[in-house]
């Protein structure tokens, strides 16, 4: 079907290496793996801006309207908020995500979305955490500095200064939702755009220049400004702040989010973003959190294109080769003595012939083939497949 | 929701624990991992046996009939139809599967399963490897030949059986689902569903024999009989037929299998069946397989019954306490060099004061807690949390 995958044994051993990084840096920087239902009631997502209208939605057979989950965060929110454990929880998640879109490069129907939240701190130390492990993340893929950056703002700091400009809160939102899609449209479509909100054309040139404005620029009294200078202090102390670029053009297409907002991408901006993130102080009851998610889609084609998906391939230790339909009995010992060992070990499963068994032993990358046969009483012959020596052995 | 499952972190490290068992045999006996849609079209499912009744299954944006899979068998066999690579394929996948049945102990809505499949192999040297795998799977979660045991049959077999009694072919696969019901009906219940499909008093009376009898004493001509001594010879020679009982009432409630067919209970027959499996060789063309299915629910009830299910708590290495909001800055520099040497740290994330930070780390199972302070210049105090032991170490 259009947007999914099958994924054949050498397409999941490299999902598994992009699983395996993902919970092994998670774990190292302190995070617990939690998991979710797939199914949810469609009303836990009214806060997760456009992705309501993306679902795969049903009326279950008990009459409940539900949907596939199309992201991670609610449901992480949902299990927070029913939890009264000793705080913050830090918590991950690996889990397939369902997305009704056009599938393009980068994009597609089903895909896998890491997804980290740490719950009950409103400290921006969390967010400097939080900051700290996706670049980790990166770095554990064999990236550096050269391929990828992190554009970092505060939804808080945003909002003030376009509001100090004039223009009202009831229009914050859908301001926001026009520059989320600011790099997907002309600048022209962009300008209209905000015409349509009733922008002066000072407004409009006002609004360019915020969203390209420096930290040390900015003068006006904000929240969100001193959250982010002390975000900034943190990260420059954890060694991170050069791989972040304060960009307040970042919005996020969530309403959930409050304060500090993120995204990762690729040096050459060639990619969607790979991941994004930010902090939700509203979403649980009496609970702040900041998260952020990493789909394996976009992931796997920047990490392929830089070369970092050099997983190998399975090597088999033994092919153990009956010579006649009489001596798998035989051959059933030994590939037994020789798993009890710890090898990997393969034996004919078609009744091939011994020739054919060769060349099936060849293209399985089988170190060494053990040849049982009725004339060697005792006794085997083990020919190395690199070398191409055989020694009898006996057994 | 009903049925589904929020796994906290202690849970989740059990299912973990189970899927590293699955995977770590799965791929020591030579099976590759795929993955498959969740997605797949409801036709696909017509050999399933009751499932299509319990799928959830729901038109899609584009107007295709589509169901969350129920079971992973179709999707294997789908998969491998359109791929001609080296036979045999081996094949584990480990999947979320639905089920839209009344949850009860052993039985939920959402549950993981883990699936094996040799396909490409008529030979009973394949359906000899999965018995193995299968034992082995069992065997590494520390459960022996007390624990757990194999109903094995042949469903060739059995129809011959059955038709030797002069019972109509048309009315085999009412006889199967009725004997695949028997150990959860009265006697009285299962023989008035015999006599509804017209059984004679004698066919019934030699029915109950046949769910009874011993290999050795089955004198009739039959396919299945010599595949299935075919079978247990080899399963000698694996050294797992100790494991394994001749039970011809072994049915499976699915429509594809056509020779092989086991489940794996636990000893005392508490729970439902374990795993379940059996070889299918018309469900794809030209491709004979075999595989099976072991779900995670019954599993850890079982594995918890029999208290195999220890799998340990996170520990942390280190907490890095800052005494005074001034002191992070440094605490920061601290927790990064720690890290940078492979321990697991944790940092007051929510500005609690040192008495309450205490508390927190021995929450966490910490090792050691760094107290950083403005009145330590250049020190910081480290305090073993087993023995109490402070000490001063330079920086």
């Amino acid at each position: 079907m259009k947007g999914f995958r099958d994924l054949y044994p050498e397409k999941k051993r490299i999902q598994n290496y992009i699983f395996s990084v993902w919970s092994s840096v998670a774990e190292k920087y302190g995070f617990d793996e939690i998991a979710g239902p797939l199914l949810e009631e469609v009303s836990l997502y009214k806060k997760s801006g456009d992705l309501p209208s993306q679902m795969y939605s049903f009326v279950d057979k008990s009459g409940r309207k539900v949907a596939l989950r199309p992201e991670l965060t609610p449901t992480v929110a949902r299990m927070a908020s029913s939890r009264s454990s000793v705080r913050p929880m830090k918590w991950f998640s690996i889990a397939n995500c369902y997305r009704y879109e056009n599938p393009q490069s980068g994009r597609l129907r089903e895909f896998v979305q890491l997804n980290l939240d740490i719950l009950g701190s409103s400290s921006m130390m969390a967010d400097a955490e939080m900051i700290l492990t996706v670049v980790e993340i990166m770095k554990n893929f064999g990236l550096s500095k050269k391929d990828f950056f992190i554009r970092l703002s505060n939804r808080k700091l945003f909002e003030d200064l376009v509001l100090s400009i004039g223009i009202k809160k009831k229009d914050l939102t859908e301001i926001g939702r026009i520059i989320d899609k600011k790099d997907k449209i002309s600048s022209k479509d962009f300008v209209s755009a905000l015409k349509k909100l009733k922008l002066s054309p000072k407004q409009i040139k006002d609004l360019g220049y915020i969203l390209k404005v420096k930290l040390d620029k900015i003068k006006i009294e904000s929240k969100g400004l001193s959250e982010l200078n002390e975000l900034v202090g943190y990260l420059k102390n954890y060694g991170v702040l050069d791989y972040c670029k304060i960009d307040l053009s970042v919005v996020r297409g969530l309403d959930y989010y409050t304060s500090t907002v993120f995204e990762v991408f690729d040096s050459s901006k060639k990619y969607r973003a790979i991941a994004g993130g930010g902090r939700y102080d509203n979403l649980i009851k009496g609970c702040p959190g900041i998260g952020f998610g990493m789909g394996d889609v976009v992931l796997e084609l920047f990490l392929s294109e830089r070369k970092k998906l050099d997983v190998g391939s399975k090597k088999v230790d033994y092919y153990v080769a009956p010579v006649s339909s009489s001596d798998y009995s035989r051959a059933v010992k030994i590939v037994n003595k020789l798993r009890s060992k710890g090898n990997l070990v393969e034996i004919d499963l078609v009744g091939r012939n011994l020739g054919k068994q060769f060349n099936y032993a060849n293209s399985l990358n089988v170190s060494k083939v053990v040849i049982v046969g009725s004339k060697d009483k005792g006794r085997v012959t083990i020919r190395d497949m690199k070398s191409g020596k055989e020694s009898k052995v006996k057994i």
